[in-house]
């Protein structure tokens, strides 16, 4: 089935679905073989991972370089996290074609201005997009795919930026009439409480996506409860990794030694394993001349 | 200190001094912080982060992006893992221009020939670069360098092709008298027995970097005893974080919870941490109109 | 009509027909709108464009990233000149796909080895590919297309590297049986004769491609008569504008002044409507808020 | 001499100096070879050359890309047309760095907001940036610098957006007391009027830079007259390069036949000069085993 029609049924589908980050060609597979049927290509991850800032820092094309390997290395769908979609509805709707020539499902964008701004500032509020103008962007995008399974997913940032839930509901609703496949609603409490007003009024008019970063401790029976089409864990590899080097690293520095971490990190073989050593090996075999064929060790 | 005349002391130190994989920013920037004074660019690494094989699936430029988001990240010296050069010498010297305007410390060559082929398939010798080719490769390189002190250390795959203790001294030799300021004599035997056959026989013409992966039970003083000038431990960040993502993966898809596991990745703010989000909160105070300094969330 | 099927019926289409080269997204919109039905991607005229030789000194993604812009700027379709496949079998099989995500109609390889040479040396004898090797990467190459009608044609260098009519015949049957599309039969002679020889010998058994850069002497008629399937014109865009620039520039630098070349020179206007500013516009009404249609020059 | 002391020295020089448009490694060859002592890369050139709109569609690493070859093609200073820095002050600011990494000279942004917008929907203002936030920006940007002579020139748009000589004077004033090295005043009249009365109130602050595509019929003794610094031809090789590829396809495609255009198009010799072939050819004797320098035709 097209990763498209997947991702549609994904978020269309009665039951809760999930959806987990990846950050290049490597997680992503990781993400599919533990079980998941969709990746969540995080703005943030992506970013962190090349070692720069969430805020634009590397460029969209930058962005879809890595997105490319991602959906190179993997058979399940990948929604993009597009931030504003980098610009205006102009640079949203070339960012959709250049999404379906790489084989990306869809594409979240989130109704604030480019380029993000940095989290921690106290105080202010943060400028919103105008909505007329996010629902022209969400116009131009689903105007811009040639795959009608194509997903544009309007991220609300009512909440996050202290808005409240009129606000919430008005742009949802606003975005919906602009034909976003979804509405993607976030909040930065720690409870679930933003959430279940905004469900209780929303009363199923789109799918609704929610990223239970800082609420986490809610029940995941609570979300199903609550008519969640969709889920996802946002940032968990890219943090596990991170947590993972920084140990291994400071061992190896003390140690000067890696007999006693060897135990603890993948094998070589499970490296080449996840890179597709063998398909490899085989095609060798099939496409060059006997003289060809030889060993070595990439190590 | 120029990042290059830090790479040309570790090696030239008289103590055994130790360099650590990474293959990007976030990578390079945690063995920076775990105390290292040198990172290995590692072309395994990197290619398997990007989810393709070690066999010159990406792109030679495709690598030099991720150096550069390395190189900016971090103040430490990077030792590229640099393949063949990724063709003949002219492909060589053109790499060591963008090196050096990336400020990448150092490039490391080995005698193969482009493409590298895969590992597994056992039997045959696989072919090894022409002697007279590959020192003209390394005159071409070192010619092209504009900082004098910028690294090429040859890297001898005599061993790793079955080819004995004879024709490693012969090339290594060679690939002195061509003006390599090091050699990298690799071994994939579960021993030293190879390297201590190199080391006794060599006496120190030039410093000696190892990759002891495969020996890795041989004892650090052993390798001091030896007179290794540099050992690089070549691929345990990347190895370290499939392990970690691999797990945290299957028990999120498992749970459908991050209840269990938030307590095991590393925080959100420790991320911001390593994304420098400090610097760009204190710049934002000092270029932007107050009205825009602003607060939200990256989840 | 699927820009591979166009390509295919060009090629197998019972008349002469012919193609012209461009080297980046606007040279081949004008390709286009002179009437030619399909575009050469010279790899001389790309590297020359970027200031670089057509030696493999930009790397293959850096072809890729132009063959990008002229496929989004064209609807004819495009035939990439691609060297040796950048590698072995596995180089030319990846770009096989990364050439159908960016709908690239079909490539050229060349039996010759990468890295290309250059061209001036005289005497010696050219090294070509080993017959078996390149009939695996053809094999490889033809294996990993997913549309049917994508076009792989094998490029016969026996003639340019001096080694006769047995050796072009031998190598073109071997290519055909591995599967290639048609052969492109290359003379550097100043006349048909080398062409001519093989015409008779070949029999139709595949189309057959020629330059005639070097023969362009030769009536086109006697080309027809020999039952030559497609003709490249293979350089004559990039030639025609280093030209003009030279002419322009120098007579700008002498003059101080614009006046007397302004009447030689495109219109700004021309400019935009070759860039579809048109679309733009008409895109801004449709999707911005009427408050953010505006105006400015960009001179 | 640095290519930043070199464009230093143009904006600085008492007479009256003359820098020309390239937009790729061989147009600034071109433009060196002509006598000139600076390269103009122009915004609108590089992205028509892409075959795509000058509205922030290619994105600014896209741009970089392109700058790094012609930065190595050639050697003397490029002057960037920057737009508006891509951003935000730390995206603008991240340019400066890039830049510098890519020995380009100088940077021009302009007070318009991202992205730029479509130049002929009639009647209403464009928005400019705000002058606080611009000026943040122009401080961001010399203080990322690291070599003292990197040049920023901010471009007043006063003009082009019709808000009249006061405006473009406060702001002028605004961005030389943020730290500008040059103002650049924009100007879609056909004749000099506003350039005119803009430099008897400005008297000589800074070092003013225009670029006459509009009023080009102005005499340049009239220019020098004002005192204007630096004159930008800005787009001239772009639109001859296109008048004259527009005139070969044609006819190629009428004739179908090479024999009357050969002699309007540079050489194959020429081509090969302007790539540097020369110098290869060298390298090979010097850097490969006699074996290997070998003769082929690039056509």
């Amino acid at each position: 089935m097209k990763k498209t029609k997947e991702l549609r049924n994904l978020i269309n589908s009665k039951k809760l679905e999930f959806i987990m980050e990846a950050h290049n060609g490597l997680s992503a597979k990781i993400v599919e073989e533990a079980g998941f049927r969709g990746i969540w290509a995080s703005g943030l991850s992506i970013s962190a991972a090349m070692g720069v800032r969430d805020n634009n820092e590397a460029s969209w094309t930058q962005v879809l370089d890595v997105l490319e390997f991602m959906s190179d290395a993997t058979s399940i769908p990948i929604l993009l996290d597009g931030d504003t979609g980098y610009g205006n509805f102009n640079n949203a709707r070339r960012l959709v074609k250049k999404l379906e020539q790489r084989n990306i499902a869809g594409v979240c964008v989130e109704d604030k201005q480019f380029p993000k701004m940095n989290s921690f500032l106290n105080g202010q509020l943060q400028p919103m997009a105008d909505i007329e103008e996010f629902c022209g962007k969400i116009r131009a995008m689903k105007d811009a795919q040639t795959d009608d399974d194509f997903i544009v997913v309007a991220r609300v940032e009512a909440f996050i930026t202290g808005r409240g839930l009129g606000e919430a509901l008005r742009r949802a609703e606003a975005y919906r009439k602009a034909g976003a496949d979804a509405v993607l609603i976030h909040s930065k409490r720690p409870d679930i409480m933003e959430i279940e007003s905004f469900m209780k009024e929303w009363a199923g008019r789109l799918p609704v996506v929610i990223v239970p970063t800082k609420y986490y401790l809610t029940p995941t029976d609570k979300l199903r409860e609550l008519g969640i089409s969709l889920v996802i864990w946002a940032n968990h590899n890219l943090r596990s990794s991170i947590q993972a080097m920084k140990q291994i690293s400071r061992r190896i520095y003390q140690d000067e030694s890696l007999v006693q971490i060897e135990k603890d990190v993948a094998t070589l073989e499970e490296v080449f394993r996840l890179q597709g050593a063998e398909e490899l090996e085989a095609a060798e075999q099939r496409y060059l001349p006997a003289s060809q064929c030889d060993s070595n060790e990439e190590i």
